[in-house]
């Protein structure tokens, strides 16, 4: 056993699954904060992997602040037309330069960028309905921290901060998560009326559970009100069939109530998100490192997309507390809720946070005695491993948001 | 007593003052992030204004993201400069004609952003040291809520949204609040060697709190490292008695820590912030709207900075369950902690709330019942004035970040 | 015969052909000057053609201020890259609703520039090499002249306007003008090493022309120096091949005079245009209407690219006065120079110039009155279809540069 | 006598002055197109100065393509509004560091832009009304030329670049280069209300003489229509004495021709140009180093400001030229009218052109023989001291449109 400062204890509260009410949020891929986390970390990861491809190891670079203005469109049943396109500017610094040798950060960052929109909001045309600029000022210089194929090493902590993970995710926090990956995966192949822009909303008040739903339907796969209303229905009824195979609480899910056919106020969209009509975007203002937003979770403010994943202690502490969360709650039986958090000490290595305190809520007539040597185990052994966290950030195998 | 949806229990857990580890954080007013929530709030302000004045309403708009890209800078003792400008970009929707009249919505925002930036980081030269730019998109038209001269109504809710609020504050919490404010007020007009961006971190476990500092140093005020390192201890022993003035707890003042006095490395800075190198920001990225960053406390993700303080729930909810939450504890006796928080119903008024909250840990030998009936009270009569909400936010009574 | 102001008379110069020296310019079509007239004026026609389109006319437009801003690039031997890309900005007006139908001027910009690069700088990848933006303010509504699929009125002159043109070319300025089109033709089919940014100088002296050429070569297509070597040979044998079948005098051809094989400075690209690596560009900084320049003859300042061709006086002047020059040199013999001028009379259609003058030298033993009313004529006549230059520069009939 | 290359011969055509049609056209000072110029000359002249106050010498830098988007405004009697700010872009290269030492490029060019405009478009708020971004990118490095505290070298022709000038002016062109100065200079001290955007069109047809003057007022300073028509009038005559007081020939003066009472379309502006409302502008566009536009004579496409005075030939042939022609014209008698060409030599040292020829019309019963080695000896004496033209141009004693 390690000398790392691990505590674990229960936690003076319910389960999160237990509480009263429980709010989820999920802003899916295509929405205007999710496109500019998804850029942002897409250039990070593309960044990271052409420093180590050209000379060796992981240089200077922090790209968490892309800034996404919203266009024009004019959407119609059958197809209409982006008016004004969408305008996203990649900020950061990365380092130019090194040895001599030019590196073309700028554009890296904008195939990052268009090889990212071509995958996940396909039916954005590179260009023309999106312009992307990058304005990526120099680096300091060469990180301290060595990653790259020679090997890596710890970080030492140049700033006080905090993650923080939880696990095992509530019914309604797995049915926010898993539904809006379940539409923008299997059932947007299928079905390419539905954009990737869709939101959900958990709302959880004792055993009731709403789900309430924005989903972006593409004007060029429906030809009328009849087909729009049918693609809603459909998303309905995908979302109502996955959320009860989750719970046996009773779940009601909403699908675009701000609608009014009547007066043809739908949520139609010519490109599959809300961006191309007035919805701006930013990096950090959505989902957290999990892929929520939890307001009766403890979370940190931290940005994690677009951070460099050798040195930023935000980015690692989020990714990793969040990691340990679950390996514990997968290794060891008997917890109904955990919570991790790590604080930094300024001047040390990451592996040895300040504090890395676990509070627990123990299932009934679980002992935390009995168990606590087996999460500390776990908790030291994934400290141990923390570079780990850089190189699954780097490819790309740990979400971010 | 209204029909209003009000719940007031105790909270599950112990007061966050006797928690055994508090984190606490505050980015001053010169920081990045602030700078970004400072302008988009004072173009929301200007905008409203304008609204009122020209067209007796508030009309559509939404200006809540600003980003900014750093600049280059320069510093040197006696007076640096800067090499390259900082560039800002206001982001947004607003309405630029209403019944044949145009508004002239970029100007507005260019003059407030100047205007504020004169105030609050009066060493940056407008147009020079930072450049601005607004693209802020035709808003929707008009708002279907009215806030003008001739009275406000209050607005429905077109989206599930959360609002949440603490008080008292906790002694840390305090300390960190207060040193900013005290900073940059009344210390920074007696050294104007101090600029604005100063950023503080609290970290209280069990009864030792340690505050540090990061305090960005104004070179023109400075002739050399003797001066520098007066300018950081005076800085270290005001946090200090002012800290000493908040708590009996032991408190421990750090500035400046990453400074390496050998090898010239300290935060020399020519504007009084970092973003003249290097430190990008973007709303809603640091403080909370009650000017904290608290991992110990719920918070809500929602940028309150810039939006439009009539009819976004978000920004309404933020702030008046922090007004509530002060109230509230002001006027009874017996708390020890409380938290409220406020859900949207869509569709209904935004004084009637899904459901009001209100958790609290009562001090000892408080009954809860005792209370319960003036705490309700309070809320209600707060719902119901929430219109008051909106007018003092335009007024700059309440602050956002 | 109208009563048109048409006058002829000799010109009191000896024809261009037979001066001591003369110098002749072009820009080819790879030219950062030239990739933004080619730009503005496919902007141009795409407004056109999509205003005809959707509303049967020619709405407001003017966009013939396209700004390139060079980027940086590391060429290299079998393939190099770009490290920062080319930035265009596309600046004008243009109506973007009419009787309540919205045109998405921005996207058929956009557009436009992308369609238009591709088939002319394809080496150039669209949004990541060279990101382009529109920057289109609203133009002032309704055109008064109409043009569209129910004919076209004669617009009104609302400007003192001048368009000069001129013809025959003389030898060297057909020379310049080929072998430009030649290089960038059937040439570049066959060696796709030789990048579009071709640029030439022919300056003649008495009997003896220089062509001095600058030729991009595109590093993909050359593994070293000899084969960059062979590349600028064949360019030049190609180029005095073409020269020496235009004419009987001496003719010397240098292709890339300014490469120093020693240190390796040579004028290798990665993209086959300046603009790359520091060129700057902007629309009307290069060629002429007639794609030259020629500093011997009178020239207009005016630019020609991406102005409306339905009503832009100097626009159409231009175009038209080197057409008339053109067809009076091809249908009357005995011409060895000839220029027309065309002056607007501000209030009268522009068919009614305030003088048409036709200047020329005719051949030796060739008496001008016996051809003048001949030549009178044809002006006439083109004055009279004047609107069939506006359908001929929508259609791509007539090159602006 | 120098073994310069100096030709002087008879021109083959008449004097301008004594030719049947003439055109001369200047585009005042607060012309769009002369904002760009002016602010890249500006930007020019502020970047040699700081060069050689920080490192002795000129580096390499060429700033000659600002790019101005034009604003929206709403004017109105009594004072108006701009709604929408122009947009500047200054694009160049600059040279950012020299062994060692950073040099603030933007920041200086950025400086030199809001002075510029202070002085010249004192309408126009820096910041608000006009935003001025620059991008600079960096220069290839050292120039090999020297200029600067240790005195100046001769530079290389390294392109094949033409200079023209002429002298002396006719009486058309004196008429409209000196009202335009006289209205932007004496006049405008003592009539606020005549904005700085004045533009003059001189027509001469034989012994008569239209001047056509577009005068943007300043709604600030005018009350009402009739107060507007005052303002006009008040331009009109003063324009027609200096006209008169400069030749014998008739003269009409007319302002603002498209002007229309009846329906209140007049030039009214807030700002005193016409960038305030669409009209877009470029350097390089407008006037030619003489400061006119002159279809009845050579003209270079070369754009003169912004460019580097210590090495780019076409701005130093210009400049040289116009300077010889108007010395010859001083010194010596008989000359009706004169222009001077120089076309360098790649590889030589520019004192050295490849040819100098000068072209003179002398006046009646001067034979060109009595007076030929005193103008060659002048021509000679002013290649012989080019590099007073760089210091010159530094100085702001030239001006470049």
């Amino acid at each position: 056993m390690s000398e790392r400062n691990i505590r674990v204890e229960e936690i003076d509260r319910r389960a999160v699954e237990d509480q009263e009410v429980e709010i989820v949020e999920r802003k899916g891929i295509g929405h205007p904060d999710s496109i500019c986390d998804g850029i942002a970390e897409s250039v990070s990861r593309a960044l990271s992997q052409t420093y180590i491809d050209r000379v060796g190891k992981v240089l200077h670079y922090n790209t968490d602040e892309t800034q996404l203005v919203a266009g024009t469109a004019a959407p119609a049943f059958g197809g209409g037309e982006v008016i004004e396109p969408i305008y996203v500017l990649i900020v950061g610094r990365a380092t130019k330069e090194y040895e001599g040798q030019k590196i073309p950060v700028d554009s890296v960052a904008l195939e990052a960028a268009r090889d990212y929109l071509a995958e996940h909001v396909p039916e954005l045309e590179f260009g023309t309905d999106i312009v992307v600029e990058a304005r990526l000022g120099e680096g300091s210089g060469d990180l301290q921290e060595v990653f790259g194929e020679d090997g890596a090493t710890v970080p030492m902590a140049n700033d006080t901060s905090f993650g923080v993970g939880h696990a095992p995710l509530t019914e309604t926090e797995r049915i926010v998560l898993d539904a809006e990956r379940s539409l923008n995966g299997e059932y947007a192949d299928e079905h390419p009326e539905l954009g990737p822009d869709v939101k959900l909303m958990g709302k959880r008040e004792g055993d009731h559970i709403d789900i309430t739903v924005a989903a972006a339907i593409v004007d060029n796969y429906v030809d009328g009100m009849d087909e729009y209303d049918e693609a809603v229905q459909s998303v309905r009824q995908h979302v109502t069939d996955l959320a009860e195979s989750y719970t046996d609480r009773s779940v009601s899910v909403m699908v675009n109530t701000a609608d009014d056919y009547e007066d043809g106020s739908i949520y139609l969209t010519t490109t599959g998100t809300s961006a191309e009509q007035g919805d701006d975007g930013s990096v950090g203002r959505g989902n957290r490192a999990n892929g929520l937003i939890t307001p009766n979770r403890s979370m940190s403010m931290e940005a994690t997309s677009g951070k460099n994943p050798v040195n930023h202690i935000g980015k690692i502490y989020n990714l990793l507390s969040t990691d340990i969360a679950e390996t514990v709650v997968a290794e060891v039986d008997g917890l109904r809720d955990l919570r991790v958090r790590l604080l930094s000490q300024i001047g040390r290595p990451i592996d040895q946070p300040h504090v890395a305190d676990v509070h627990v809520v123990p299932e009934d007539g679980v002992d935390l005695a009995d168990i606590e040597a087996e999460v500390t185990g776990i908790v030291d052994r994934e400290l141990a491993n923390v570079t780990d966290i850089t190189r699954r950030a780097i490819d790309g195998e740990l979400t971010t948001f």
